[in-house]
């Protein structure tokens, strides 16, 4: 069955799905699309995916979006080494971190990331432009995020949660991490690359917070993430220069 | 292995792994927490569930929390009827509205039932003793959240957000049980106890927005969960009047 990836870059949302198949030994088509020239709400997208969200991931005839349960399909779905422990209360662990992640910490990091990254990346643009890309956006949540980002709108209580929220995330992982070699215990699963892919850049955007002095069982769960052969190869097909500003994880 | 269930009442977060127990036929010792007298932040319980969050599922030696991974471990983790569908597509369905639920619609039908009903429930209580058991919420974001809701601070903005959030959520729902039976498409599986328990008072909360004439089918979806063994037995654990108030769901 035909197998093909839609993605932006694979240190974003998009590395979830990306790693997993590479972790299993999945080849798949890569279709790559530029979410800051939001490809993603482009005709030919929205007719893969009427949400215009990224990843997406089309098996055959079946369309599977959002980056967690895309995932757990890969999984379920494909040979390859079990990215799940197999342990009952090992899964529920792994599960319980990546509704962490996703409904909790993510969040609040992507909302700094937004209103420091991609806001700026698009703002300059031209404003009738950017206002009818906007309005093509097919969800109401992401037209809401994208104005806020783009316009500058994120409030300073917006932003005030949102910082709080990382550094207790931060707090959180670290402890687990202290006590636990990986996500679920002691297999690599879905859990490490879910939070990998959150967490890699916090030394970056949280440096006091988040470094080797006060959070080195994180820095070196990311660093071992990073050395995984899957991780490099997925990495090498970004096209930013992301990889440059992590050097911290090498080694 | 003994299995203990911390819970509240059956129509909260609390009824997911309820409902999921008994519709395997998993016999477990209850243990009911009034959530309004903060039976889950006395010391007793964070000797058992140091969060403080209910539910919490004690197994053998494993103490499980937060309920949607908990639902995931019971149908894992014993004999019975499965309540996940062995088709990997189908699976990623139920687990996308999983997600959907836990980390988009419901912390926004949440967020107005504490301020319709939690809040009121508990601010005429003695200031002292509430500030008191306030302090006493080991989780931050918890302590936050009941703050907000004894001392109606939500702001009219997140209030906003939240009634706009949950009558997408309602149309996103609907439009999804015109064209299948259940959640994860032909099968009754864990997405739909999910859905119920945050579902099932949509008609009395946005009448003008959930009934019988606009959204038929979350209604006789509604029902048929309703009408279920596993739920009537559930339900009856109950200490409130809450099935006297959804008689709109018989029948």
């Amino acid at each position: 069955m035909a197998l093909t990836l839609y993605h932006w870059e694979p240190n974003a949302n998009s590395g979830k799905p990306m790693l997993a198949l590479a972790e299993k030994g999945v080849d798949y088509d890569s279709h790559y699309l530029d979410l800051l020239s939001f490809d993603q709400h482009k005709p030919e997208y929205l007719a893969v995916n009427p949400e215009g969200t990224i990843p997406a991931l089309v098996h055959g005839d079946r369309v599977l979006t959002e980056s967690t349960p895309i995932m757990e399909y890969v999984d379920e779905a494909f040979d390859g080494p079990s990215l799940r422990p197999q342990d009952p209360a090992a899964r529920w662990r792994m599960r319980w971190w990546m509704r962490y992640f996703d409904a909790y910490f993510a969040p609040s990091v992507s909302m700094l990331g937004w209103n420091v990254f991609v806001g700026p990346s698009v703002r300059q643009r031209d404003q009738e432009q950017l206002a009818n890309a906007i309005d093509r956006i097919p969800l109401e949540s992401r037209r809401i995020a994208w104005r806020k980002a783009i316009f500058n709108q994120f409030s300073q209580e917006e932003l005030d949660e949102s910082i709080r929220r990382t550094r207790a995330g931060i707090e959180v992982l670290e402890t687990h991490l202290a006590a636990n070699r990986w996500i679920a215990g002691d297999e690599y699963s879905l859990g490490d690359i879910n939070g990998f892919n959150l967490a890699y850049a916090l030394p970056l955007s949280q440096p006091d917070h988040c470094n080797d002095d006060k959070t080195p069982h994180i820095l070196a769960w990311l660093r071992a993430i990073y050395r995984r052969p899957a991780t490099k190869e997925t990495w090498a097909k970004g096209k930013t220069d992301m990889a440059s500003r992590v050097t911290f994880l090498e080694g």
